[in-house]
């Protein structure tokens, strides 16, 4: 059984000296995030992640789901149980509004309580995760009736919600979605078709499941602009709030799946089931991606969440397993062998996690924030200075986050030799947990092209420059250590990359296409080399005034030179992979695949 | 249900045209594998690959072994019918040695068909492979009488064969086994101990299972130099070759396993069960590891075997999806979308196994062929050539070969987005099962520090001298291209990492350790751009001799050429993550992580 205990105080230090949220104490909502809020909050999700969530994971990845012949869903045994303790404990309410029942904490809290869930128990975490992403859909862009009347019981988590967006023939290219909206006379719409991969489609945990459907209206044209979106509930609610009638939905399969087991992922058939529209008509996809950016910050923070559990059991068995001897010589002589942290491929193993997760956990938390900036900070220039931040840099969170997630639990895998192979360990099965958030959401492709092909030219590459000043201006402010030589190196390097995008898109844009893995990753080991600047400061200052605790920030600057000396180098080679443009690329013909 | 065709043209290719197999024609072995014979086996192993392995790889996942309550173990539906087609059409005999009833034709020629077979069925391919090892093993260190006795069955396939390393507490460090062997008052041994992870331990599909069992014998020392290998039957051979009685082993269990569902993973029990000293007494790590050698080459052929097959799915799926349109404006205009294939970032995925894939094919074509002339060769030089070169790049291949299998095998899981996730697809169980090539037959990391610690020092560095001259030669033969001008870069990088290594890694051991990994990764590219080179050569000639295929041809000098650009480039990083050293990567105490 694998082990798991919430990093506590590595988010507090990030949260306080790190981003210095003590700044926005005037904010709403950040008035009451006081530090011993804060770490009563964090230290009770740590609690609950590593004592009710943790126990359940490997069990819930064993039994999975079940589908029984009337189409009900049941969760693995314990999972309702949890999810009654996750909605009595309030954890579905932190951050949601408090006119429906929310606390109104800061997006940046959440944040750091879901990453511990996420850690303890992906599966678990999707059935919350999924129905925040749903009220933040309804919250954007439905009326105030529609607030009124389906916020509170989800915020209460007496509800769930789903997004049903791919169907068997199309995910990426939602022009393509057959799944109709006739309107019936009394104003709602009867939705029909097929939707497949629907996450949290169908479970026991729940009185109701409201699905937030893209559907096409009559007559609207068959591309994306056709698209609406619908509330599609399970049951259908009376005006009273109570529930109604089964609704003409239900969980036609579940899907056999590499990972992820004790979440529900459903076939879910459509069959003149009663919708609501949601927003304006024909503008679902508008609506849907408000949703899909919130959740992709969501999907990297589960790189983040896989890495670090995988990385502590890691660690653990390193400490414990004791194979060979030192190459400097015993390290243990009276054992019969050495621990095996002390051979330099494995510290490698581990060292590379660490240089991940500390600096993720750090740009994932600053991204939360500047999604709470961007809608409380207190003047326009702020608002629209973190709006632009975490738009650019969403997409990088999600594929960089993700892939470096899947990169770390293979590692902590290896970490384990033979064992690692082993269900009982739990590390193939954060593995194979891991590998689903580098395709869900988007995939980590798509994150590249929305990258490149969007984010980059949104007004005339304001964000980008935005972004651009602040990694220069922490440069600039920056001790002449070795991370600073080497980010200023990738930072350059990204530059580079950016001009020769520049220069070379326009005239053939599968020179974008072909850049933009490259350059997303890129822009990720400069966004995490930021990071580690702004660590090392923190624990720089914190040695200087004479912490209690020294050898937790001498750690940080070493972490921080190893990921100068190991990860940084990557940048140059992403460039000349850049520069070396699409001809070659695009040359073989189809056939010859 | 996924689909394999082996790839007959491109292998011939490789035999005929890259390496010259007729050049050898007069040598033992190699005088009955003419060009029809070659293309008969080819041909006959790729359809009993495509027709009958291939259909049982799914289901063979699925259903997984079973042990029964009375320690019987039988394998996935299919599974021994297959076993006996295997066997009657003489799969098992094409290598062995025509005294002991093989056809002794050449290793390489083995090796060929082996990737077919891994790609169709890895699971499946496992069990003769083992069989294959311990015969090897019993050929090379056994008594005129052993091999008499316990060969020629095992070469029949009717009895089958293991290797039994790894203990609960050890599998590294073999010198702590604690495996005893208490002699027996007629000579033989009484096996008592626990062995873990021991695949293909116990099953179905033959008469009797000779297991290779290493362990101490009374007195010896408790360290590597005190270890024996035995040979111990799970039913006793009487001296007319029939069946005895069981012996004293049995599985005591099978692992839940991430993959490879279809190959028994044993606990194995001995309990006093009768053995056979195989070899010296005490010298059993040697003996194992002749068998070791031979293994490795195997298993870095699994991770091409698993490339290939997911590359073949993948390239199938981005040539039918059709989502999105090309970047360059509509591909098939008349048509709703375009297929996948046509987005460079989907080109990036396939095209990258497809770079990785052909070279690697080459390289372990010619690694086998090296195992052929350092028995067979003409000259005691040549012979003691090709024996450097496969003892050099035997660590290069099992560990390059796994890591670049599993990352095929990731980036053609995520060509299919959602439905590589799914079981049905079928890509999600080739990354499960490829994952398992990194780990056994020694850990990547242990390949790594083989190179770097054994391989490279070797008789003073001839190995390597030997291997960079042909690469040299082949350079400076070659016409000027641009896979000419990296290579020549790349080269110059491993000669660089070389050079650091012997001024550093003497002072401090550590500095070996640490660059281990990255040195290997770096001879990996530098041997698969060699291949590339080789096949370029080749491929330039048929064009210029008016070949009927020539697309064929020309695909490869653009699959080279992309290599140039996108793998080599990679060379660089690895030298400066070498040369940083050790002193970072060793600072942070033990307690930090």
């Amino acid at each position: 059984m694998p082990l798991y205990t919430a990093p506590v105080k590595d988010t507090q230090f990030i949260l306080s000296a790190v981003l210095n949220l003590n700044q926005y104490a005037s904010l709403p909502g950040f008035t009451d995030a006081t530090p011993d809020t804060i770490a009563a909050i964090l230290e009770a999700g740590g609690r609950f992640a590593a004592e009710v969530l943790a126990p359940l994971n490997l069990p819930g990845d064993i039994e999975g789901c079940t589908r029984h012949p009337d189409g009900r869903v049941t969760t693995p045994k314990g999972f309702p149980d949890a999810y009654n303790q996750f909605v009595s404990q309030g954890w579905g309410t932190l951050t949601a509004a408090p006119e429906y029942g929310g606390q109104g904490l800061p997006h940046v809290l959440g944040m750091a309580v879901t990453e511990y869930f996420s850690s303890a128990n992906m599966a678990f975490a999707m059935y919350p995760g999924l129905a925040e992403g749903a009220q933040s859909a309804i919250a954007a862009v439905g009326t105030p009736e529609q607030m009124a009347h389906w916020l509170p019981p989800m915020v209460a988590g007496r509800w769930t919600g789903t997004m049903n967006l791919t169907e068997p023939h199309c995910g990426t290219d939602l022009g393509l979605i057959r799944t109709r909206a006739a309107q019936n006379p009394d104003g709602t719409h009867a939705i029909t078709g097929t939707k497949i991969f629907i996450s949290a489609g169908e479970h026991d945990l729940a009185e109701n499941i409201v699905h937030l459907v893209l559907a096409k209206t009559e007559g609207a044209p068959d591309t994306v602009k056709g698209i609406s979106l619908f509330i599609v509930p399970k049951f259908l609610v009376n005006p009273d709030g109570s529930l109604g009638p089964r609704n003409h939905v239900s969980c036609g399969s579940l899907e056999h799946k590499m990972g992820i087991h004790a979440n529900s992922t459903c076939v879910m058939n459509y069959d003149a089931a009663t919708g609501y529209l949601l927003g304006e008509e024909m503008k679902g996809l508008k609506a849907m991606f408000t949703m899909m950016n919130a959740a992709r910050l969501g999907v990297g923070a589960q790189g983040l969440a896989i890495a670090e559990a995988a990385y502590q059991n890691a660690a653990a068995y390193a400490k414990d397993r004791r194979q060979g001897r030192a190459l400097t010589g015993p390290a243990d002589p009276d054992a019969s062998a050495d621990p095996i942290i002390v051979h330099p491929d494995v510290r490698h193993m581990l060292m590379r996690g660490k240089a991940f997760i500390e600096a993720a956990r750090a740009l994932i938390l600053w991204g939360a924030l500047q999604v709470d900036l961007a809608h409380k900070a207190a003047t326009p220039e702020e608002r629209e200075t973190a709006d632009d931040l975490i738009s650019l840099l969403t997409p990088v969170i999600k594929a960089y986050g993700t892939d470096k997630g899947l990169e770390t639990a293979i590692l902590s895998q290896q970490v384990l030799g033979g064992h690692g192979y082993i269900r009982e360990w739990g590390l193939e099965q954060f593995v194979r947990d891991a590998r689903i958030a580098q395709i869900y959401e988007g995939t980590n492709g798509i994150q590249a092209m929305d990258l490149v092909g969007r984010k980059l030219a949104q007004n005339g590459g304001r964000a980008l420059r935005t972004w651009l000043a602040q990694v220069h201006a922490t440069l600039a402010d920056a001790p002449e250590i070795p991370l600073k030589t080497s980010l200023t190196k990738s930072l350059a390097d990204l530059e580079a990359a950016t001009l020769w995008l520049m220069q070379n898109a326009l005239t053939n844009p599968n020179n974008a296409g072909s850049a933009a893995t490259s350059y997303l990753n890129l822009m990720g080991h400069v966004a995490l080399g930021h990071m580690w600047l702004l660590i090392t400061k923190a624990s720089t200052a914190a040695l200087a005034a004479g912490t209690d605790d020294p050898s937790f920030h001498e750690a940080k600057l070493t972490t921080a030179r190893y990921f100068a000396e190991q990860f940084l180098p990557e940048t140059r080679m992403l460039l000349v992979r850049i520069k070396a443009g699409s001809e070659t690329l695009m040359a073989i013909p189809v056939e010859a695949f």
